[in-house]
C-alpha cells in the first residue's frame, strides 16, 4: 500500500442559481493540492508552502479539522503529515475550504485502504467547512468529493445525490473584492415570500429535470435565483451588467459563485463559454475591478491522486 | 371527422408533498366524463346529467370558460354542445374542475382536428381553474391532460415539464369534511423562514431526480412538505394519525392532495396501496368520519377519447 500522496481536490462552484444551499458542481480548474503521508506521531503535522497565509494548528486548519473528524470515527490515532502545495484563492467564492477539505479526507482514507466511500467521506469532509465558515455546509464538499453536480436532498440526515448532467462549461469570474462569507449570510432575509419560494422551487425541479434529460433550454429556463441573488447582488458591484453580458454572449444562466464574489456563468459548448468570459471580463475591466476568469468542464471525476 | 364525442379526465394529484403548486400527478379513476359535439348556434350550451349541481352558464361553467379560451385563441365562433355525465365529486381535492376543463377543451381539440397540442390545451383549462377556484393554477390541469408526474416550472411564462416515473400507486382518502378552497388558501402564510424553504427545494429536487431514476427509496425520503402541509393539517382532522398510519403500512410518502379535504399515499406496488388504504381508512372510521379511499396507479395517458 502506498504510504504517500499527492492529492488534487477541485474548485467548485455551489448555490447553484435557484439551488441555493442545495446544489454544487465541479470545476477541472483551479484547485488544491496537498501531500499527505503517514507519520508515527500519532499527531497531524500541517506544512504550509502555499503563498496564502493558511492556520497550521490543528483545531484551526480546515484540512486538520475534516482529517481528524474521519480519524475519530474510525477511532483512529493515526498520524498524518500534509504538506499544502497549492491553494485556489481563500474567499474567492469557488470552495476554496471544501477543496482543502476534500483533499485531506480523500488522501487519508485512501492511505488507510478506503474504510470509506466518497460519499461517505462528505460528512467528514463538512466539518473542514464548519471550521472554515461557522457553519458546515455541504454543496462545495459534495462535489468537491464526488465531482459533477450533486444534491444534497438534506442536511439532517446528510442525504447526497448526485445528479447526472449533459457536457457544460463554466465560466468564472472572480472579481478582486473581498465578501465575507459571514457578511453574504447576515445580510440574507430569514423569511422568504412563499410566492418566490415557489417560483425557485419550481426552477429547482426543473433544473434537475433538465440535467436529466440533457435539455439545455430548460436548464437555461430554470438557472434563476429569485431569492438569494436579489440579495447578495447588492455586496458585487456590477453584478447586474455582467449577468446581462454573459446572457447576451450565449450563457445558459449566470449567477454568484458560492457567498460570492464570484460570478459563474453556464454554457453548452466550450466557444461560448469563453466568449462569455471575454465579456465578463469586460464588465469589471470596464470599471477597474480587477478580476481573474477560468473556463472549465464541469469536472465529473472530483478529487483524485495526482500521479 | 367524428362530430361527438365521449371523453374522459381523470382525478389528479396536486400539491404532491415537497411540490407545492408545481407538481401534480394523475389517476386512472375517478375522472369526470363529458359528452361533446358541434351544434350550429355558435354558442356553448350546457347539459347537466351528473348528481352535483353545476353552474351551467357559460362565464361560470369551468368547462365553458376553459373552452371559450380555446376558441378565442383560434378566433373561431363555432358551437358546441356539453353534456355532463358524470363527475368526481366537487370539492373533495382530487382535481374535479380541473377535469372538467380538461375535458372540455381536449375534447374540442379533438373535434377541431388538433390545433393545439396536450401541452398547450393547459393554458386554456387554466382559465377554467381560475373560474372555478378565483386563481389559475396549473398542477392539476397540466397532469389531467398530459397523464403521469408533470412539473410546472413556471407560471409566467407557462412552463410545463413531464416527469417520468417508476410504477407508482396512489391511495387517496376522501373525508367528508368540507374545506374551502378560498380557506385553505388563506390560512397559508405569506412569508415562510428561508431554512424551512431550502428543505422543501431539496425535497423537490430529491423528489425529482427519484422519479428520473426509479429510486422509490429517495422518493421516499423527498416526500416531505415543511411548508404547507403543517399550517392545511390543522384543517383535517385526525390527518397526522392517518397520516403515520399511511407510513407505517409501507407507503412511501403521505400528505394532503391539493388543498385537501382529502388525503394521498403513494406505495411502489399495488398490495401495499391496498393495505395503505385499509390503515388510513381506518383512521376516520375511527372517530365517526364518513370517508371514501380509492387506489389507482399513476395514469400516465391522461385524458382520453372513451370509446
Amino acid at each position: 500500500m502506498s504510504k504517500n500522496l499527492k492529492v488534487f481536490a477541485p474548485a467548485t462552484v455551489a448555490n447553484v442559481a435557484c439551488g441555493f444551499d442545495v446544489l454544487g458542481f465541479a470545476l477541472h480548474s483551479p484547485g488544491d493540492e496537498l501531500h499527505i503521508t503517514f507519520n508515527d506521531s500519532g499527531t497531524l503535522v500541517l506544512h504550509n508552502e502555499t503563498p496564502y497565509e493558511l492556520p497550521l494548528s490543528p483545531e484551526k486548519n480546515v484540512t486538520a479539522v475534516a482529517l481528524q473528524a474521519m480519524l475519530d470515527a474510525l477511532q483512529s490515532r493515526q498520524g498524518f503529515t500534509v504538506t499544502f502545495l497549492s491553494k485556489i484563492m481563500p474567499g474567492s467564492g469557488v470552495g476554496s475550504s471544501a477543496a482543502s477539505a476534500a483533499a485531506g479526507v480523500f488522501g487519508a482514507n485512501e492511505l488507510l485502504g478506503r474504510p470509506f466511500t466518497r460519499r461517505q467521506l462528505v460528512a467528514f469532509a463538512m466539518q473542514g467547512e464548519r471550521a472554515a465558515s461557522g457553519s458546515a455546509h455541504a454543496d462545495n464538499v459534495a462535489p468537491a468529493l464526488m465531482g459533477g453536480f450533486t444534491l444534497i436532498r438534506s442536511y439532517t440526515p446528510l442525504d447526497v445525490v448526485p445528479i447526472p448532467s449533459p457536457p457544460v462549461f463554466a465560466t468564472v469570474v472572480h472579481p478582486q473584492i473581498e465578501v465575507r462569507t459571514s457578511d453574504s449570510r447576515k445580510i440574507l432575509r430569514q423569511e422568504v415570500p412563499i410566492k418566490k419560494a415557489v417560483e425557485q422551487w419550481g426552477n429547482v425541479a426543473g433544473l434537475v429535470a433538465g440535467l436529466f434529460t440533457n435539455d439545455y433550454d430548460l436548464i437555461s429556463r430554470s438557472l434563476h435565483d429569485v431569492i438569494v441573488e436579489p440579495v447578495r447582488a447588492l455586496l458585487i458591484p456590477e453584478f447586474y451588467v455582467i449577468k446581462q453580458a454573459a446572457i447576451d454572449a450565449g450563457a445558459l444562466g449566470c449567477s454568484i459563485s458560492g457567498s460570492g464574489p464570484s460570478i459563474f456563468a453556464l454554457s453548452s459548448d466550450e466557444a461560448t463559454a469563453h466568449k462569455v468570459a471575454q465579456a465578463m471580463r469586460r464588465g469589471f475591466d470596464h470599471v477597474g475591478i480587477e478580476n481573474h476568469t477560468f473556463v472549465s468542464p464541469v469536472n465529473k471525476e472530483g478529487v483524485r491522486i495526482k500521479g
